[in-house]
């Protein structure tokens, strides 16, 4: 089936999922040929193992883990299917497990806590070896309760149950980037715009914010709270720039997502306002499409969601192959994308 | 498990969702309780079938034809888990599954031929009852063969095998609804700024665009295509305003997506040309979070996508209950969503 299968370098070790790929079988047949379980003929049960012994293939530890029990699926809660957080974070947890020849089971309990109990009850059915819970934001519990279930389950981008593993990103950390970012520019009068005071991450980025720029001895403004949206960076930049002298202009504004971001770069610029000249600006998600449609293009915070997706499918793994976790929140680190709305440092 | 489940109105049939959500197991349960397979004490077969007998619940056909043979799971291929058509898409196949207590198994088989075919492997494993197919572009095969598979395949916003069903957005006719809008206001000066030819999609529009204006005794421009980026469209503006005189101009232009049609709005403003007052401007997509952000909002194609996901179940449902469906693309219809970017029709 896959003609192209030859045996791989003796440095790398042959996985399971090789083995069914030159077998041309599902990981879930070929562990079950090598395991001497389940049904096949004797034929397959052979031409599979004569497989696994001309490529090499030796089964580690995990692997024997994976032979004994398996079943080589898990499943993905969500309440957010379209959204672009879950979206990165679920391409990251599908990478990691397809690695492992571990296939996904995506089911969207929306906010119905009867569909969660029904999706919930159809994945162990299929008997999926854990369970990985995303969501819409980190300060919300999916509407289903996961906390007593005979598997593994890991929560990533959303609110977890008490005495289980949380993944999350470091807001804290992210926004810390963007200012210190602005104040090596030599940026410091530094304003800002970020989303409803409902949200979690806004007091975390906002107090970083205020953090770093007492630190450095500067004067805080009050962040300004509004909506997630580019109608209210065309307003932030009324409430900055309208009535304040030109001496009380910020000179970098640190928005709390590319939206806000946009509707700031294209204000200033109907005012007059140079980006990156006059002002520097900085978003928070690295949302490419709208990053880099802004002029100029947008610098911006970026939550490494496909990671930390990658990062929740390997402790799902481990959490499955028997290694406890210390439950509690992880914090998974940002990174700042610099493209134009910022300049060069000064001379 | 679920202390509000109350017998329902006698006017609407009880489904067998509601009996396993009343009796607080999954449909599968709640099926081979009522079918006597399956594993489970009495005590738990019982209850489900005490359950349904005061729920009221009559097995219809489909639902006998479940009770018979199916795991009541789909599996959804695709190679697009981060795109804009697939979402909706995939969250309209998702709802129409689950109104029938059906899970879907969502496998993202990018663009390598042996992940595909490894997925589904899997998804056979699990006898899922159908699969379901969609992608990045009607105009592209998903990699992997499916044409020789035991169980019915739907295809969906991705094209079909040779004898297999698929369903489609109708893109002709939803640029027609484009056309006819400016027409019906009063504009004759009509261009079409559009993508990359690559795209069947932008020859099936750019027809549409020059059969109707033909048919109106109008004047055809040719289309500019080019990218599916907010540049071209500042680029196309460029061209379009540039170097003709006034009496050049056209008083409306239709572009190819949303994202076009946000760089002609921002490049009309720039050179001080009203919108929709001057020029009437259109998208396509219906993508909110650019078409609510333009200013003025703008007027769009919507290509009722979860609507296609939806038929999509709904048919594979059929096929699998042993209906048989004609083979070949059905096109679906498209809807303009009408905000302030045409103006209003004149006096």
């Amino acid at each position: 089936m896959s003609p192209d299968a030859s045996p791989v370098s003796v440095n790398t070790p042959v996985t399971l999922r090789e083995v069914a790929a030159a077998a041309g079988v599902s990981v879930a047949t070929a562990s079950k040929a090598l395991n001497g379980q389940g049904r096949m003929t004797a034929e397959t049960r052979e031409r599979i193992r004569e497989t696994a012994r001309h490529l090499g293939f030796r089964p580690n530890s995990l692997a024997q883990s994976l032979l004994r029990k398996r079943s080589f699926t898990v499943g993905l809660l969500t309440n957010d299917t379209y959204g672009r957080f879950s979206l990165p974070l679920m391409a990251g947890v599908s990478d990691a497990l397809v690695d492992k020849g571990v296939s996904v089971f995506l089911c969207n309990v929306e906010d119905d806590t009867r569909l969660g109990q029904l999706h919930v009850e159809a994945m162990l059915d299929k008997r999926v070896d854990g369970i990985i819970a995303t969501g819409k934001r980190i300060d919300r519990h999916l509407p289903v309760d996961l906390s007593n279930l005979r598997i593994p389950v890991i929560y990533a981008f959303t609110q977890p149950d008490a005495g289980a593993v949380g993944l999350v990103s470091d807001d804290a950390g992210g926004a810390r980037l963007a200012v210190e970012h602005f104040l090596r520019l030599g940026r410091r009068r530094i304003a800002h715009v970020s989303g409803p005071a409902s949200f979690a991450v806004v007091h975390a980025r906002a107090e970083a914010y205020r953090d770093v720029l007492k630190e450095n001895g500067l004067a805080v403004s009050e962040p300004l709270l509004g909506a997630w949206s580019e109608a209210w960076g065309h307003e932030a930049v009324e409430k900055l720039f309208g009535s304040a002298g030109r001496e009380g202009w910020p000179d970098a504004i640190f928005c709390g997502n590319d939206q806000i971001a946009r509707g700031v770069i294209d204000a200033l610029r109907e005012r007059g306002i140079r980006v990156p000249d006059d002002v520097g600006v900085i978003g928070f998600d690295n949302w490419e499409i709208v990053a880099e449609a802004t002029r100029p293009p947008l610098t911006s915070v970026d939550m490494n969601l496909s990671t930390l997706g990658r990062e929740a499918g390997l402790a799902l793994l481990s959490l499955v192959d028997g290694q406890p976790a210390a439950p509690g929140i992880r914090k998974l680190p940002c990174r700042l994308v610099v493209r134009q709305s910022c300049g060069s440092p000064p001379e």
